[in-house]
């Protein structure tokens, strides 16, 4: 039973919405949680908005009823950010699916934010241009800039912060404002737009974006290699970005990682050692030229095992198998369910801090696959536990708090990529300090009524 | 005379930092203006201090005595960014000018905000390294990220958004945060760094910066190349970037701006005509293929009298030359001020209003060389007046809100790359409609008392 303000905001909402305002129980489950591991918790309705002006009615209702808003894309998010804590009104933005404009000259477009980040590369292939942020999930591009996403080739092009160049929010008081404008740079006035990039739909809830789009490169060439440590991976990838090679994506996968996807992709059978996957962009003979240098570069520290891609399929399966990396880690474990870490340090300390990660694992006696943005500083463990047992989750809570401590005490962030929600907030104050209450009096001054997205990111008094 | 609670925080200031707070006349004029033609307004003192713990207790006297505090750099701003509009005190923080650490694997620097450009490339030399941001002025590493500053290589490294990791900040209360780590991305929080960069001194005072190096190239080589047309060396521009040629620099300078040049730089007598200036860097064969294509393109539209600059010295000159532009242009009109204006829009809108301004210049009998950072879509008039003559000084005046209305019209910014200071804040409801009162609304909540650079940026009511 919703409390009695939220039950006459679903009233006002379904004068407005009509049947795409849905109690359903069905459609309830589904906005109860994201793809993590977490407690669900039902919201008491869910909205399908079609436009910006919807958007802002259902605001201006849920604000003069002081009822909670959890802006949702398609669920991807792994820190619990779409699940509606106190209940209110989940919007999911699926039916704002459309890609506006592309403005090919100036290569950027404008999308609503239920568009994925697939559907906009598919929309844009025949116009020699890209969308560069890939994160694992086929997520919306909303839900990637309220989470500031990124992906594997974001070494080369960024995150959802060098991609996003403005926005359309609707405030918690359902006013529409904009935050910058197409032109490349400005410095007008206080940057709205980077502020709304990761706030996690605590700030408002983003209802268009105008994005980055970089030219689909002349040739594409992909590779793995392997190397007899994680270390000597990490420190042929430092090498290789000291001397300026620009690759689009190197990607680290620990020896536990590649016995996974040798399980899951049976053709695919890679020697069990630390491999780097690569991607280089360019005109064909810069590609060329990348190329060897990078290899020249790795072999000091070993690299051995170079599997040449330069066939498309060749290079779809070898990303595919990357972007599946998940599944394959759950492999080694059929059964188990994967709780993932995020910890994100400055590069040179990126091989202590897995050497150090390593030792953790080992004594909690938990298999725990590694996979790494390496180029970015960024590592995943996928820790494999028996949700069943309480001790093994003890031991995965343990390993996973001691990996944020430790991106810490490395000088970096518990958070990459996937974000704060309410799975990261106890880190907050240990990671920013008085910043941290600076981040409070923001949200407090944009919404005063706590209604968006309440008990993520930010502690409100 | 200051007023009672100023006079009592300089008391308070003067135990603090006895000789180190100035009140001398001398003084208090150098702080009273920045570069640009405006009224200046002298302050009622001038502190120095020396760390972050001085600038703190600072903040804590002056917000004690509701003293208005102006942070100061090198005076070199264009929109009286550093002008004491209400007195008070200017923070002078050239004795905070040291670099701190190098990261050179991880391609950063902390270093302290009087740190002024030239002086960090000088110290970074040995380092194969280099800081990229480049505006006209050597300006400090503090002025230039309160004002989100570009330059001349802006197209390819970014602005000061993209170049600022992570800053230290004393808040108007005295409070230090920290924004953010060393670490090359992080999804964790409100993204305050940038919330920092382009507030102008409005939201606190900037005391650290993180700052991304890259690697100086193997090889640079650089060129000027002339057009019958402004049209026609945009739409070479607009080409290479779609063609993908990472220039590191393409400026456009246009025929009135070429004569002044001529005038100014006797050993660098050019055709009277539309000129880019370009470098590209890059390994040896990169760098050949980049000028082979950007050739190829920008014939098409016409380009001639290519002019290729590949020794040291060459390029310096070349370079000295652009950056200097503004003397250059002044050169046109000895004993004229030059009132320069600061458009920015999407590039393939760049022509037209180019052209348009133009017009808007002919009708004002004005003379007004153009310069451009044609790759960001930005482009700056000199507008050279007899600032004794109200007519000219009208005129003139008329002419800049008229580009400013352009930029809006076509989509842009009033402000690519100097700010709004005081001198463009009658823009800003222009710009940014209701995201402008929510501008206001962060300043109150972190400067309730608007003592932070006040009547700059924001209108706080």
């Amino acid at each position: 039973m919703p409390s009695e303000n939220i039950a006459v905001a679903i009233e006002q909402l379904r004068e407005l919405l009509g049947e795409r305002l849905s109690t359903g129980s069905s459609i309830l489950e589904m906005h109860s949680h994201d793809e993590a591991h977490s407690t669900p918790n039902l919201p008491d309705a869910v909205a399908f908005p079609e436009n910006t002006q919807e958007v802002s009615q259902i605001m201006q209702i849920c604000s003069a009823n002081r009822t909670p808003v959890v802006p949702y894309g398609i669920g991807t998010s792994l820190e619990g950010h779409v699940i509606p804590l106190e209940g209110g009104v989940s919007v999911d933005t699926s039916r704002m699916k459309r890609v506006l404009t592309v403005f090919e000259s100036d290569m950027n477009a404008v999308v609503q934010p239920g568009v994925t980040r697939v559907q906009l590369n598919d929309e844009l292939r025949a116009t020699g241009l890209m969308f560069t942020v890939d994160p694992g999930a086929d997520a919306t591009m909303g839900g990637m800039a309220a989470t500031r996403a990124s992906g594997t080739n974001t070494v080369r092009y960024g995150t959802m912060r060098e991609n996003v160049l403005a926005l359309e929010v609707v405030l918690p008081d359902g006013q529409i404002i904009r935050t910058g404008s197409r032109a490349r740079k400005s410095a007008s006035g206080y940057d709205l737009t980077h502020l709304m990039v990761g706030s996690e739909g605590t700030l408002g809830i983003i209802t268009e974006l105008t994005v980055r789009l970089v030219g689909q490169p002349d040739t594409i060439s992909a590779a793995t290699c392997a190397f007899d440590s994680v270390k000597e991976a990490v420190d042929s990838v430092i090498m290789a970005i000291q001397m300026g090679i620009p690759m689009a994506r190197i990607e680290l996968l620990d020896q536990v990682q590649m016995k996974g996807m040798n399980i899951y992709n049976p053709d695919m059978q890679m020697p069990e050692k630390p491999h780097l996957f690569l991607e280089f962009h360019g005109t064909e003979a810069g590609v060329a030229e990348q190329v060897e240098m990078f290899k020249s570069a790795s072999e000091e520290f070993g690299a051995s095992d170079f599997n040449w891609a330069t066939r498309t399929e060749d290079r779809n399966r070898l990303w595919k198998a990357r972007h599946n990396a998940y599944y394959a880690g759950k492999a080694l474990r059929p059964g188990a369910e994967g709780l993932v870490t995020d910890c994100c340090v400055p590069i040179s300390a990126l091989a202590a801090c897995i050497e150090r990660t390593n030792e953790y694992v080992a004594q909690s006696g938990l298999l725990a696959p590694l996979v790494g943005h390496v180029g970015d500083g960024n590592f995943h463990l996928l820790i494999l536990v028996d949700t069943a047992s309480e001790d093994e989750m003890q031991r995965a809570t343990t390993l996973a708090g001691q990996v944020s401590h430790l991106a810490l005490e490395f000088g970096g962030t518990v958070t990459g990529e996937h974000g704060i929600g309410s799975g990261k907030r106890k880190y907050m104050q240990d990671e920013h300090g008085a910043a941290y209450a600076l981040m409070g009096m923001i949200k407090s001054s944009i919404d005063p009524l706590n209604i968006m997205n309440p008990g993520k990111v930010v502690t409100v008094e």
